[in-house]
């Protein structure tokens, strides 16, 4: 997909640095495509549901931001995304020791971007067994000309 | 609506006390019906989005908390919830003192339960000026005969 | 709400007589007020899945048209509106003699509308019990200069 | 994907063949694999919104009815399959000559089985320009031991 913004992945950059909730939660940016974005995740005992599982809404927030940066990514200089609205589906629990969240844009329009992810999840901290545990679909929007609100 | 266990604020709260996650977030539980919960969380500055908002996936995990436990407060002794699905729709930047979450059954089937959420954000600590922030449906699973998974 | 364009009823009914769809389905459009929108539909044969139930495709048709028409009652002249996404969930078979799609705003912004609907089946033409069987929640988006798009 | 009943194409073609909607609408059963499921739609004025585009509800029914029958293709013998939720994106209006409906399986699971699915709009009635015009996210279940749900 073609960007907007030559300088994307630095205003990605920039934009998850200050997701405060990204750093609470030990989650880092490891790529930025223009379209595509993916996070990690390593297990915390302390983001988890009863069961011991990551709670449904720390795999929300990590695949909505990675979908969320994934649409940034197409988005001109100035622009700032937020989220509409998403779905989870909840394939299966989320156990593992690491977790790999992705965002993929589908179609890119002016204001609206309809992006897809996937939460996967990994048996050890460098690699085995692999499942993909959750997907998502998101409606994110690009705002413009509100100077509060910036990437 | 009518519970199928008397205990039912027992175990629901017990279960809350286990999820790490709303520990982590400085999520409460403030009201256990029948039917329907209610937590409340206070603005912290680690929960955060790019632009100083409440991140969505935080608004997704105590709203997903509600709703699950206002399901499980129908389920009899022994069954487990787990969540479906959800989708989230953001009505509103959320941005506030103080959110408050609820969850209210809609359907309780045998195995799926039909849950709707609401954020409520609050301008003060101590109550203000109130907003629904962002809306809910969710579909939650009884879990029985899992050992490893209670409540 | 307060609608933009006191005209409103006759843009909505002159909109909704242009869908072929809801001659097809027999659908009727029964309130147009601001922000709320109602119609009926008889059951018929036609119109069913493998166990003789409303398919669930019909159900999403006529309360996404109740979304939409409420959506547009409160958008000024000249705007048209298009659903952006919608999630169904269907709470119990959509069996009855008649019908009611419901769909009301929840939030009005000046491009996207967030729009609450529901689906009641009716035991006999003239009434009887009555039983909400499917809930939706939709985004609409208000499209503006685009003359091919009217209403 | 690994069918539990050999039989399952002529299953699905018999139930098919009893939606009387999809006959309303003039769609039919492309191709029936373990786990996906195609149906092809020609345009038709009697199935469209107020500005000439096929209406948002025959997009659901018909991705839909793909995404059930992927999902029934998996089950075993005497197990019916019912539409628990759906969400729809509409990615750009669903204009063409003709569509293509798919769902394919993403996990299949003893009770719930989650499904994705596609419209695709053609140009021309013989093929040309093709778009993704629209994408589901399924949640589909097995109903057992009802003997008035048949498949």
């Amino acid at each position: 997909m073609h960007p907007r913004d030559p300088d994307f992945e630095r205003r990605v950059r920039d934009s998850f640095a200050r997701q405060t909730l990204m750093h609470t939660l030990g989650a880092t940016l490891e790529r930025v495509g223009a379209g595509e974005v993916e996070l990690a995740l390593p297990y915390r005992a302390e983001l988890t549901q009863q069961h011991g599982f990551l709670h449904a809404g720390v795999v929300a927030a990590v695949v909505d931001s990675a979908c969320g940066y994934a649409a940034l990514s197409l988005m001109e200089s100035g622009a700032a995304v937020l989220s509409v609205e998403f779905k989870v589906n909840l394939l299966a629990p989320a156990r593992g020791a690491r977790f790999r969240a992705i965002g993929h844009v589908v179609r890119a329009g002016r204001t609206l971007t309809v992006v897809s992810g996937e939460l996967h999840a990994y048996a050890t901290p460098s690699g085995g067994a692999h499942e993909v545990v959750a997907m998502m679909t998101a409606t994110m929007m690009a705002v413009r000309g509100r100077p509060e609100l910036a990437d």
